[in-house]
């Protein structure tokens, strides 16, 4: 099988370079294209990108590949047009603003955009995905590439990846039938996800701290969107994902000293239907989605793994679990103020960033949106 | 003015050194009997205590003391007449029922304890101090010796470290008239709580663990019971604390790589009267309680400390503020399920336990009980 | 091809673990029986080890096996001759004398011994092998049989991990030509050297020690024993290693934050011929041993790799380099006191403890001893 | 007594911090004049230094204070003629040669110099000071002033923090008789030398870093300048400070997660005459200074303080011991390679930054040169 060509928009940046660590032997796609910053364009990406490259084999992988300018979008299309660039990654650190615009240039040049960053995530017709939760939100991709004009190019975002630790979990035993009214959770998140340089050293030496800018926000409201319904795409309205309205959720965003893996303390009230502890486990245990059933390459075996031991999960022990694409329950257990508690775990720059674009690459591969 | 002879038992182990430490140039205590394990008893504390004292100054304070032997009640009763032990100082280690009943016996022979141990806590006519919120629960001390048979002994407790960062501010706003229904707290706590070795450091090299056994159902009960009241004493009831029904208290503890400093993460329902941010920050701001007036040596100038920036209360930055034994707070902000949201800091092994307890014992002896 | 059955004696600790880990799926041996404590006999190895076990894959492997106790030698002779434990790996945690003891009556009862254990270490006839360094120590296995009457059963043991990041890469040198006359060493050790729970993490939370017990001591003297030759075995003299007599070696040991991957700053006097930095980086780089040649499935395709960024090697980026069997070194420079300059870095318990057992026993299967 | 008045350039800086800190209540100086970066200047200290104050009391004692531009010389001068300014503590965090020119500046308009930084470091009338050892170098300063044309303008310095742990105790060897030949040396350095935001806390979780741009250079060469003479001052010839030639020292400079403290692992390797383990600790016991005899107020009592545990010092336990100005040395044992080897450990930002600057200008306070 030929390998679909495949850009990275960002590539010298920490989830960048996940990216291309994720490219490697990859099944169906090869990397062929790297853009950065200006600053970065025109060098081999091994220059560009030299004294902080943080993967083993990314060096080998993209180190010869000419970095270009992310903002040169005739230089991406002729790229596309010379089939080393059918889709891009887009790993982008800069304004929201900029961001947001780039995205739809490359978009609107034929090339479509699977976007790590948060700038497109409350644009109506753009879907969050999580491969296993939303995958039926693709289908708005026509109405988007009608309503912008664009004829192959569109955008889909992946959510913060705060949210990965629980959002999947609640989804399950949403479609089991269980309404989750409310929730609040407190989160644990690794320095990675803050990037690199990121958190200074000094911060995280005996130390936690209690607020990270925006995650709060962001795990708050990106589930309503993933857990949300297409709508319109009648005569006058255009299609848009419209949000769900629960669980309402009260988030507790906390940095602490960890490399990789996202640990939230989760509290749940359900509606007048509440499951047992034992209906919790074996829902989750049994949870398989589309990308179970397409068998996508980069698809957990088991979205939800139940540890069953008192004091797991824990990030350096779980995080890795099944290509880091797993995420990792346990705890369960009643709560005293709502009805159920328990501890998720998600690997922050696979699962909750670049794997999950890979995944959602995949899927829409399967849909054939990247035919 | 003559001090006050003091022992403490379990003097050898992390707690018993802080309180040791606490005592060094205390101005009305003063360190002149130490116990500990058999295995140690005889010995000069310096060579009992060889190689694992904690803390600059305990081995210049306690170093030539001969280490009694804990469970020898009548060397204590002997020193106690002998003008060395008005009181002591309980961190012993050990099984919870065998400290219950070591405890007592002090207690028998006229020794005061002051416990660190949770094994009385549960005792109904034994109070769970913190100094600023029940004091008043000392008054129960004459009918705990009634209802025993002693003369000048008597047994006090502290609670649970994890329980200080949110327990005073609550009564705080208790007290101003706002009744708190129920509560969501995620602890992240030191290390140091669980003694020494204590936590493997394979286990906090990258890497939480979501679990600290019997934590959680301490932190849920504990506040309760010194939320409550005291009741019975009449003819045919002996008195007892009776626990407060309110708040409901769900607690996720997790142990985090930091050396002292527990932080908690905390949602908080109001009754139908509730408070605004800004006044929540004046009741914290403004709360003085009985130490504060009576000036005791070891109270803190302000109990609670609220910090405005929007990434305090940070353990290594906080921990240590007016002696450790402040409870510094901060990111008051409205709670997006319940009312409203903060982060509590308290220092664990002084303000959560030798702090604390030495505080309790300044409260004690101007209240006329170690006279 | 039928694989050969191998116990693991230590079975339920870390090193044990870490052995049980790397013969899942190996293509020449097959775990088959397990040994521990008395503690643990007789119960399944999920079981005996719940709660403790540090490795992905370990209780999938092991789990149903019941654990034998590990002193008691006819169970384990009963095993060999069903067929079930051709040889054992030993991860022995006891008194030396005990260790030393016990691996003597495997041996004798006809089990050949591949130890972790520093027990033997200082036997005469017993190899200390680094299987690139030393293979050919393996020949004094017939001596070794033949002075103690054992007919099958033999004994080899591995060197401490500490100094496993700068013997490969000093004989390499020494290979090349290049007398080293002196050494000084400082190491910086990961705490799982020290096994679990191990290193209190209060020593480990913003703070290293700089003192591992016994650790200098091995690092100075066990590499001269590595470079030694076969010496003795005429008629009236037994076979022994002869300690080199050269470099002579100061080891400075630090215990620091880090979970795997021990480090080596080092100084290296040469003789009067003085390889160019150049010269050094082409023979660590062009470095190939018997186990290269031979195949063997855990030797690393390159034993010393020479990392170019001037802040290389680190324990997070390198320790896992090729299976975790590959040195790193980098930072060649010149003395100021000496004559070169180098930092080395290996995997303390793959390169440093179990895989380099596992590598040992290939070696010795290729060579004709565990058939 | 009227304390003097002085400034601080680069206030908001960590360095600048530690200073602000270190002139809370100190007997002598009184803050009254901060200066930074262009950004800062005009802006009230606080809301410049806002978010990122490392250190409790800097806010109350500067904040109201409004920041000059530093290279405002004109604007120091006003504030020195008005009584508000007698000299400087530079903590510039500028290009080195901007720094020489602006200290030159200072020097030049009245205003003595009392710098943390390394551009005047290798100028050969500028005195590099560590207060016990020394202190006869200030002895330079009447040729500095007048080489230069300054009338009460001067420079002086301190030297690179990683040096501390080890060039006083080597002096104090030196002076009681023993010829030091050469030195290995291996620094396990706290991230606070590097400044805030300084090492990413991806770089220092579960991983250390063998590499610190320019510090070997700095630790090998600056302890000749120390140990050197003043010389020349001839008609013909300046005055400058020779370097002692001897001892020769090659340094390892790590990085380790570590807050505060520098380690350094020694080998010392001594002329004819060696002295005893007994020996070194009594000339380390009883070292005392100029500082010690003038009763500095922020000199430590002993400058060197002996530990006989042998697992220390430590930087958590150690670090702070005496103001934070002692040096810990700790496990004196014979070199298997040179003669003895040691283990040393200071405070980087007191004793080896803000503090031992402070300690300078006490000195130069009671030698007449601030008067």
């Amino acid at each position: 099988m030929t390998k679909i060509p495949v850009g990275v928009l960002g590539a010298t940046g920490m989830v960048g370079q996940q990216y291309i660590s994720l490219l490697i032997n990859h099944p169906w796609f090869e990397l062929r294209y790297v853009a950065a910053s200006p600053r970065s364009a025109g060098k081999k990406y091994k220059d560009a990108a030299a004294g902080r490259i943080h993967f083993p084999g990314v060096e080998e992988a993209a180190g010869e590949l000419v970095v270009a300018d992310a903002s040169d979008i005739s230089r991406a299309a002729s790229a596309a047009k010379a089939g080393d660039c059918a889709f891009v990654f887009s790993a982008l650190e800069m304004g929201k603003d900029e961001i947001k615009a780039l995205e739809e240039s490359y978009a609107a040049a034929g090339i479509p955009v699977i976007s790590n960053a948060s700038a497109h995530r409350w644009t109506p017709d753009v879907p969050v995905l999580v491969a296993e939760v939303n995958h039926s939100h693709v289908d708005i991709i026509p109405a988007q590439r009608k309503a912008r004009g664009w004829d192959r190019g569109f955008i889909v975002v992946k959510p913060n990846c705060s949210i990965q630790s629980y959002t999947t979990p609640l989804y399950a035993l949403m479609q089991a039938g269980y309404e989750i009214k409310r929730l609040i959770v407190s989160t644990l998140q690794a320095v990675s996800g803050a990037g690199y340089p990121g958190v200074p050293s000094l911060d995280m030496i005996d130390n936690i701290v209690p607020y990270i800018g925006g995650e709060e926000e962001k795990s708050e409201m990106e589930p309503l969107k993933i857990l949300g319904s297409i709508e319109g795409g009648g005569v006058n309205t255009a299609s848009f994902i419209k949000n769900a309205e629960l669980p309402k959720i009260s988030a507790h965003c906390n940095r602490v000293p960890v490399s990789n893996g996202h640990t939230a303390c989760v509290s749940m009230e359900f509606g007048p239907k509440k499951p047992s502890i034992e209906e919790v486990k074996k829902i989750w245990n049994d949870f398989r989605s589309l990308p179970q059933e397409l068998k996508l390459p980069t698809a957990p075996e088991r979205p939800i793994i139940v540890r069953e031991e008192n004091d797991r999960p824990q990030p350096r022990k779980d995080r890795d679990t099944d290509k880091a694409m797993a995420i990792t329950v346990g705890r369960i257990r009643p709560c005293n103020v709502f009805d159920l508690r328990f501890v998720g775990l998600s690997h922050n720059t696979v699962r909750g960033a670049a794997g999950g674009g890979v995944l959602n690459a995949e899927l829409l591969k399967q849909k054939g949106y990247l035919g």
